[in-house]
């Protein structure tokens, strides 16, 4: 475990992210708005802070990074890009305490969306602008980390894949790390662009559809409106992001194989058959529920349901609607969306599809074992048998999720905060959706609570985002030891 | 798979549970109340339809059972129970629609507890004995099926008993199956009379003793008052019944070992360990939450945190105030307690303390595989290596507990009982504990559902009492085929 090491692959992060800033300062030259100062300041402070660090912990031993440090660096780099990504909000004094500005910004780079902003409209546009790309690049991220990055590392670099990936069986796309990165930065950016054009086909501004854009690609959830997307009282937006939202929610692999000609791969794939079929049976249930209660039209009750379910399985957390106001039986369809997740290789969070499609065949398997004792049979995927050790690194994972999930809400619960807005917003910090229920759903904010359940939220959204494995084994004893 | 063989052995426990109607016969007789004439026609049915049924699959191949012989018997024979046991309420007009009937019985064979009895005080006695009396007796079958019947039946039973009994790792207490089922019937009778004689110390009426006491072993949670234990106004009783219940929800083997001198057994038992300092956390915190608020005097706020902590966490489901009054934080508590349930080889339901043990302890092991990839580590309990297979069952098992869950909220919902109470119901009947949250919370009752959720919550239970597997068994295809 090099210390130095892990620290001077943290400071190139921050410089990245420090330069990153240069896109909303060209937007708060071009509005000339009050964002403009407290962004470059935030740039300089951030690329000396990341410099600094380079220069202090340079070393000459260009040892391949082993796979606690590649942990280490995960973790760290994701809080240190989130505590980089505050200092716009601090300078500006968007918030009135540091934080809720180290809330919003984890919020972003962890593509959760919860916000503590409680007038939107109000901020200034560049400051926005940084809000929204916060999440861009936690979804970029996250997915060329996973799918690209770390594969690369060798045995060390696997193990830290097996941390990072959202999800447990990658596709490996390209043998060579740079083929990889560069093939999933222009598939990530080329459906960006496509949904840009798109919205603004619907009267969206540049800047409103570059950050509606953002929030989609990475299922963060951060809107440019107080009404969210609900502001928009145009069914061809709300299509159109329900589409890219969905899309967002897929293994980017499956895409690019896509974009290449091989459109079929989408149905070969039976982590995406069950996402999709999940998709349409929760949306068909919910529409017959808001039907003639909520909405007026057949039409209607589809688009908000479908808008909805993708928004909340995908884990982007966009609302076109108070869920609140829905009957007892969409609502708890909506807050069991919250665990299950996106896709594996998506920017999508949660528990997965991947993980609960491979959960259930083993409860199937286990009455098979119980009916025929003596009976050798695999737990299969695709047709491929899935090593006992995946098996077991997801239920592993799975009762940390729970854990947490139980822990975090107690917590909250001891805070004053009522149950069933504890359950829901500790379910939707995990998993990386943004609204939950109660006092923190849709049509409010997460402003209100108290500074410690603020931190406790915080720690689950890093969590949630890094597979809680990768933060978990930093407090595993045997990880510090030589 | 031999029908008429299940048929028959079904047609024998009908025949039994008729004959036990004897006992809350000689009640009616003793009161001269109401309960008599139902109670004299249901024993005369249950006696007849178990005769007709032995006679008519009476068979000469004494074969011994295989083990999906056992399962059918064991789910159809609980159900059987829960039908015999529902012509006392039905005869004697308790309730307004069948349906509540067989709910209550099922409630009562199954240990659970949830009543739709809206005025207990002002029904006959007998049949109140008859309401505690299923309890005692579903409590016995559990522990007796569980620890001496089914393991003696061999593979096929060894089978039947990983299903069956309330958790995974047995202890054999004696080779031969009449020496354990008579030791284990010693020990629960013996336990029973000693809190029947200290209950009647606290000024308990003999009757009220023996139905409470039966409430307590079976971890039933039925009451012979519409305030259940709260009744009560005496520290005294409400501790005797907290301490029975906590040795109600541990395993019977180690009271049968402590009984012939080897009182260091609960030490040495991990399981035991877990569910001992869990209670004791788990009354600390909650006490701290409600002393000053609900409760003015450190004394009184220990006794009710311990009963209820002891009443849900072993699932039996007595009240003595009602903590839905409490913080979110002390509720939030109790709700995770639901979950956990008592020991294995206890009358307890839920998860199992062992059960959960387990998943923490793969919990951590997971973690410790990340930060050493190539170390061969097992998960021990007590010294002894757990085999793959106990654990994959596990984890088998703790998927269709959250699937039930899920699916069970989800149709409650529908039928549109709010978020809260239909969670709550649920994870009240799955756990057999009794109570739940909402609007049936320990102050109210399940007498207000509609039908179809009572239906629902019926099945629930029995899913819960018989550890899933045994019911949802029957629904794959293969358990079928010859």
């Amino acid at each position: 475990m090099r210390f130095a090491y892990c620290l001077y692959v943290i400071g190139a992060l921050v410089v990245s992210v420090g330069l990153t800033m240069l896109f909303p300062i060209g937007w708060a030259l071009y509005y000339r708005d009050s964002g403009l100062w407290p962004l470059v300041h935030s740039m300089l402070i951030s690329v000396c802070v990341g410099l600094l660090l380079i220069l202090a912990f340079r070393r000459k031993d260009k040892q391949i990074m082993n796979h606690r440090e590649g942990m280490a660096i995960v973790a760290l780099g994701w809080l240190g890009a989130g505590l980089a990504g505050a200092l716009p909000f601090l300078l500006a004094d968007v918030f009135p305490t540091w934080t809720d500005c180290v809330f919003e910004s984890i919020s972003g780079f962890t593509t959760t969306g919860s916000s503590v902003m409680t007038d939107i409209e109000s901020t200034p546009r560049s400051i926005l602008m940084w809000r929204s790309l916060t999440h861009w690049l936690g979804g970029m991220g996250i997915i060329v980390m996973s799918l690209a990055i770390l594969p690369f590392l060798g045995v060390g670099g696997m193990q830290l894949y097996k941390a990072e990936v959202p999800g447990p069986v990658p596709d490996k796309l390209k043998p060579r790390i740079k083929d990889t990165a560069t093939v999933l930065w222009k598939v990530y950016v080329a459906i960006s662009v496509v949904q840009c054009i798109l919205l603004m086909f619907g009267g969206m501004t540049l800047f409103d559809a570059i950050c509606h854009t953002f929030g989609t690609m990475a299922t963060g959830g951060f809107s440019t409106k107080n009404l969210s997307v609900g502001h928009y009282d145009s069914a061809y937006i709300q299509w159109v992001i329900t589409i890219f939202m969905f899309i967002a929610g897929a293994n980017f692999s499956l895409h690019y194989r896509a974009l290449i000609g091989d459109v079929k791969c989408f149905w070969k794939d039976s982590e995406f058959k069950f996402y999709a079929v999940a998709t349409v049976i929760f949306t068909v249930l919910i529409a017959l529920f808001i039907y003639g209660r909520n909405y007026d039209t057949w039409t209607e009750s589809f688009r908000h349901a479908a808008f909805q379910v993708v928004s909340i399985c995908t884990t982007t957390g966009f609302a076109t609607a108070d869920y609140e106001l829905w009957l007892p039986f969409p609502q708890a369809l909506l807050l069991f969306l919250m665990f299950l997740g996106g896709c594996a290789g998506s920017t999508g969070g949660g528990i997965k599809c991947m993980r609960v499609l491979l959960l259930l065949k083993q409860a199937y398997h286990e009455l098979f074992r119980l009916v025929h004792p003596r009976a050798v049979k695999h737990i299969k995927l695709g047709g491929r048998i899935v090593p006992a050790e995946v098996m077991s690194g997801i239920w592993g994972f799975f009762i940390l999720y729970v854990g947490l999930f139980v822990i975090s809400s107690f917590l909250l619960t001891a805070l004053g905060i009522d149950v069933l807005t504890a359950f829901a917003a500790v379910a939707a910090c995990i998993g990386n959706i943004g609204p939950g229920l109660g006092t923190v759903g849709p049509a409010e904010n997460f402003a209100h609570l108290p500074l410690a359940a603020k931190w406790v939220l915080t720690w689950c959204m890093l969590l949630g985002r890094l597979e809680i494995y990768t933060v978990f084994i930093l407090f595993v004893p045997e990880f510090w030891r030589k």
